[in-house]
């Protein structure tokens, strides 16, 4: 799976979008930019590992020296690069710098880098621009390949069998973070390698779109927004919300749930390639606003999905880029009445040569518990 | 608890930090940072939230919209400052650019800061000079209150209790991971609010001291080293290792864990206010160079810990920063026999006014099981 998922060929292939883009070396500290060129999930670490690939000669791999047995083993050892272990007191910026010899002018980082290494960097290469690695990589990377696509599909049957499960956990009296590790069980007994977010956001809660869990006692007659995901072994995410009522709902709530759900049909029905992202996003708007809930509808409509949960393309007002075939992304509209309830309907969808695929196919009616 | 471990009165004494070290702005993105100075547990997202921290002036929050009843119901809520909401299609970096006004020469940001979080402020404020946060903060941050030392020993004895039921789990014919998952479920069980990394590294894998955990079946008379840790809601972390063997253990093993557990104790035994970082760090080596198996320590003696699992001081050669009460690290030597087996083991100390306080108390012994 490893070379389907990663093939080794992406790391010429990033090289060479390097050397396109103007650009001297490409610096990979651990992080998704890491894993998508190389298949290694190197621990984030204040020590330094960094795939250095320069637009011109060899990459290689800077890696501290307890961290080598790791990194051999891990699926970077395919690639043929060099592996360079640095001792505890060794600098590796400054080896950096010195492999990479004079005339540096313009480095990319890896978007997640964290500031404690770009100011190392910066000092260690002080003629170079730092731009970010997502100049070079975001294009590869929002074109997910047939693998990839098969890995979130993965992803997506995984997060719908925990919600298959979520009315069984669900009943008036528990608290929401009761509910939530019930939920935190079922991600991990579902395939997924680590739990990355459990919202279970019960009456008036439901109104804060990030609320996590409480110790609310959920009451007879609430609405709970359910929002759920995690990092499959794969290195992919899934990310699903559904909406569930512990008793029949109050009616203001059902009028708006039902407008919602139109919305949601209607931006995933407008995915093809060549509509806009701002599209996908005003197609889900319009429906809202037109319904007279366009104040309630309070974030954008989606977020790109891969190694990261949330990555390019953006589904928002003012991103014209164009949709294209493995473009993935989210699409989940939302409405929020504070103080009352709230809810959110999201699929992960797929653009295809004409037109989406949903990767969660969980019913999107209200399910009342 | 929360006003005791993160008291409304740093972020006073972080500006005024700011202002002595010649910095304009601190800049605090989600993570270790913001939430000494707030308490509030932001979540790392690709929008900004920032806590602004003018070196005259008022503090204030940058806060999505959609994260403001999380902000507002968080710990920040204490401290009084302005929560500025930002909507999805505003541009937060050249507000926060504005509220600071001309003239900022020098911003301190976060230490995790994302380089797509740092580029952003370094466009924004094109004539600032950007250093790290740690360069304001290290010094409150390495000197522990008694709060956050109350937290290390809550943290330390919950870990302990994961040790304690280590023998229970390992037995030959269970794989890595399968020893892994009993401890993980243990760690949450005894109180973490999550699991930071499980180290099972039986037989030749204890000789990679970052091995995590494999599919590798134990076998009998195998040395395993298991180093595990988590965060506790508190938000301090656990970090602790001890070795095990699965029946007795080969003759060389046990003659370098013993020169090993005699490193270990000289290096806490050398903890007390005014002694170097890297002295600490000699005293374990000594013990080990003088026994003949210094080639076989490959890495330093220990890393500051506290809201992170690694964080200064590092107990490293070249690090002649003296320790001072409330100061707190692990003392972690190893012993690495490549391709056969490895040791190490690990407490938590704490100096204090005239020694170390070591908050793991297991047994230090080889335990055979």
């Amino acid at each position: 799976m490893t070379s389907d998922l990663y093939p080794v060929a992406r790391l010429a292939a990033a090289q060479e979008a390097t050397r396109r883009a103007g650009i001297d070396a490409l610096l990979l500290t651990p992080g998704p930019d890491l894993r998508y060129i190389t298949g290694y999930e190197a621990l984030p670490l204040e020590r330094l590992t960094c795939l250095v690939v320069p637009a011109a000669g060899d990459a290689f791999l800077m890696v501290p020296r307890l961290e080598l047995p790791a990194a051999e083993h891990s699926p970077a050892s395919r690639l043929g690069v060099e592996f360079v272990a640095w001792e505890e007191t060794d600098d590796p910026f400054a080896h950096v710098a010195k492999r990479l010899g004079g005339g540096v002018a313009r480095v990319a980082l890896a978007d997640r880098m964290w500031a404690m290494t770009s100011l190392r960097f910066r000092d260690a290469l002080p003629g170079a621009e730092q731009v970010l690695a997502s100049s070079v990589l975001r294009e590869m990377r929002m074109r997910k390949s047939p693998a990839e696509v098969a890995a979130l599909r993965e992803a997506g049957a995984a997060i719908d069998a925990v919600h298959a499960q979520v009315p069984g956990f669900l009943r008036p009296g528990r608290t929401e973070r009761e509910v939530g590790r019930d939920i935190a069980d079922a991600i991990i007994a579902a395939g997924h390698a680590t739990v990355d977010f459990v919202i279970v956001a019960s009456g008036p809660n439901g109104a804060s779109p990030h609320h996590d869990l409480s110790d609310r006692v959920i009451q007879a007659g609430e609405p709970v927004v359910v929002d759920i995901g995690g990092q499959m072994p794969s290195g992919y995410c899934s990310d699903s919300t559904r909406v569930y009522c512990v008793g029949e709902p109050p009616a203001d709530f059902a009028a708006y749930y039902e407008v919602l759900r139109q919305a949601q049909e209607a931006a995933c029905a407008a995915v093809r390639p060549g509509v806009t992202c701002e599209s996908i996003d005003a197609a889900a708007r319009r429906v809202i606003e037109e319904a007279g809930y366009g104040e309630l509808f309070i974030h954008r409509t989606g977020h790109g999905i891969g190694l990261e949960t949330h990555e390019d393309p953006y589904i928002v007002a003012g991103n014209a880029e164009p949709l294209a075939p493995g473009f993935a992304f989210s699409v989940e509209p939302g409405i929020y009445r504070s103080g009352a309830h709230g809810a959110r309907i999201e699929d992960i969808v797929v653009c295809g040569e004409d037109g989406g695929e949903r990767v969660n196919v969980r019913p999107r009616e209200l399910v009342v518990v």
